[in-house]
């Protein structure tokens, strides 16, 4: 069996739970080390036991391997799972609240009544997963080569004319050429004042001269996803585009410099905070400055103001100031950075800013 | 108001509650009718409120117009949820049970225990989206015209050692070129072999003389989505492939016969399941013969062996008899239909079969 589900073991012991029904697909993917989709896994020292349908089953079979017992379901897993849960006599049962639904919650706790109790638990495979171990890693560096690579490629593009989501398009292909299996979420390509909403939906606009046009690009490299901004201009630079960028550039470097192991969450958002807010700016940086990635491209920590967590070595999080004046334009710059012992390692450190 | 949130008023009436707090995102775009993320909606006469964070108020403020009032959270949305809740004095408040995760549920609960009751809802707002009106039909035709596009231009890439990736790749490209806004799921590329897993996570396998490749490919245009899947064979077909190919179709083709209002869902798959069987590979079809198609690329109403309802006219589903040889090969063929007066239309006909 492997490490990763010995370490919720160790958990299910310090908390007197006999198991963990794991129902959030990253956190599935997390301890089986293979992508899941539409399935469950109960992860219980007399047997750990993962459900789906028959569309995955031939998959499952391959890359289980010792780790759990496969059992295929079609129709609902919820009454099969409490078979389970019975037939392995278990009493406590943890459950990921954050993501069980309250329908199959109470699938699960009718098909027995009083024969085993179901605990609510918070962030249990999540702790693990915030640290990462080298194998994730070594993925992460390479989905963060292909951001890099995917954004200088995509320069040649960024001309008057051509549409947001045509670049979204050109970013689509080319990563999968490169090895990606997806985009890690829908690209954000805004141009001009489209830039100004920090989770812009690309559309048919077209991208003008003497424009900022703000490309969020991530992609999914064997199931671990990168996060990258760069704002790139067409044609003349205004004014106050210019200095907005400056003061942005500015606060993250700032923030960057800041990072290291012990340090607070809350210190970090602060340093960037106070960078942009000294220069006039503090009501348009209107986000927190950044977020764990890994499995998921949003995942602890965050690194927000009111984070009192530590930084620790092998987190991997972002650092993603922006000011965004509506109707006019908006500037983020994002990096990916990883924790080391004494501070931390830019992944995205080669790309131009 | 718009027509859609009028019709959930009806519901709320007949159901004797005060409000419905919408939090599948699909249910809030349709009743908003706008890209809904990250967002929650309370539906009561009084006044409708729309949740958001600040990363999304700018483009909320210009689709709601009237429709509901917007109320942006950063942070738990949660807690302001039951304020809002206490605020209109709303005391039977619906909330969609197959959604909402435990811990939600508990945080509104509990901010203000014995104000309100909070009561399980199932399918108020799917039970609407299974009946597409004209301005959906519109969309979901042009989904199923880029998708034909697609598929038709995809042909010129399916050339021994081109990978499955970099066909996902391509077609990622051009569906946003034809103006759709992504593709509607992680496209199948299944070449050889892989086309026996029915949901197969295209990789770096490059394709091969001689064999069959499975694309399963969807688009969403304006929020609505497609779902086609085609066969291809590169040289050669051998018999037993033909063989399977012409069972798969002939299926298909006696079950969209069957297909008109009144119909029992269950007979409509039994159609097909039985026609499978007798030609000695029913139990190579492992999966229903089809689902609902819209907002959400699987939605109601699901085509399967145990579903007693009725097809009703303004239906989309789709129809997809597949036979899966296990280490062989797997042929699927999926089609779109909409549901008229006395029949059907199969909106992806022009496809090449």
């Amino acid at each position: 069996m492997n490490y990763r589900l010995k370490s919720i073991y160790s958990v299910l012991k310090q908390r007197r739970l006999d198991a963990l029904l794991v129902t959030w697909p990253a956190n599935i993917s997390y301890l089986t080390q293979a992508l899941s989709r539409d399935s469950y896994l109960l992860v219980s020292p007399p047997e750990n036991i993962y459900f789906t349908d028959s569309r995955y089953t031939e998959e499952a079979r391959i890359f289980l391997k010792g780790n759990a017992q496969l059992k295929e379901c079609n129709g609902s897993a919820f009454g099969q799972i409490a078979k389970s849960i019975l037939g392995l006599k278990l009493k406590k049962v943890g459950f990921e609240e954050r993501y069980l639904p309250f329908a199959e919650l109470s699938k699960v706790k009718e098909y027995a009544p009083g024969k085993f109790d179901l605990i609510p638990t918070h962030s249990l495979v999540e702790d693990k997963r915030a640290i990462k171990d080298s194998q994730e890693i070594d993925k992460l560096r390479q989905a963060a080569d292909i951001t890099a690579l995917a954004l200088e490629h995509i320069q040649q593009y960024l001309v008057p004319g051509v549409k947001e989501l045509e670049i979204v398009g050109e970013l689509e292909r080319f990563i999968r050429y490169q090895g990606a299996r997806a985009a890690a979420f829908d690209i954000i390509v805004a141009s001009g004042p489209n830039s100004s909403q920090p989770h812009h939906s690309s559309g048919e606009r077209k991208l003008k001269d003497n424009e900022p046009v703000l490309i969020d690009l991530g992609v999914d490299y064997q199931g671990y996803k990168s996060d990258l901004t760069r704002v790139f201009f067409l044609g003349k630079i205004n004014i106050l585009a210019r200095k907005v960028y400056a003061i942005v550039l500015g606060a993250q470097e700032a923030a960057i410099k800041r990072i290291r192991p012990g340090a607070e969450m809350a210190e970090i958002d602060r340093v960037a905070r106070a960078y942009i807010a000294k220069k006039g700016y503090g009501k348009y940086f209107t986000h927190n400055l950044g977020h764990g990635f890994g499995l998921e491209v949003h995942e602890d920590p965050r690194i927000s103001g009111n984070e009192a967590s530590a930084v620790k070595p092998g987190m991997t999080f972002t650092v993603e100031p922006g000011v965004y004046l509506p109707g006019k334009f908006g500037i983020r710059i994002e990096d990916m950075v990883l924790i080391t012992r004494k501070g931390c390692e830019v992944l995205s450190g080669s790309v131009n800013k």
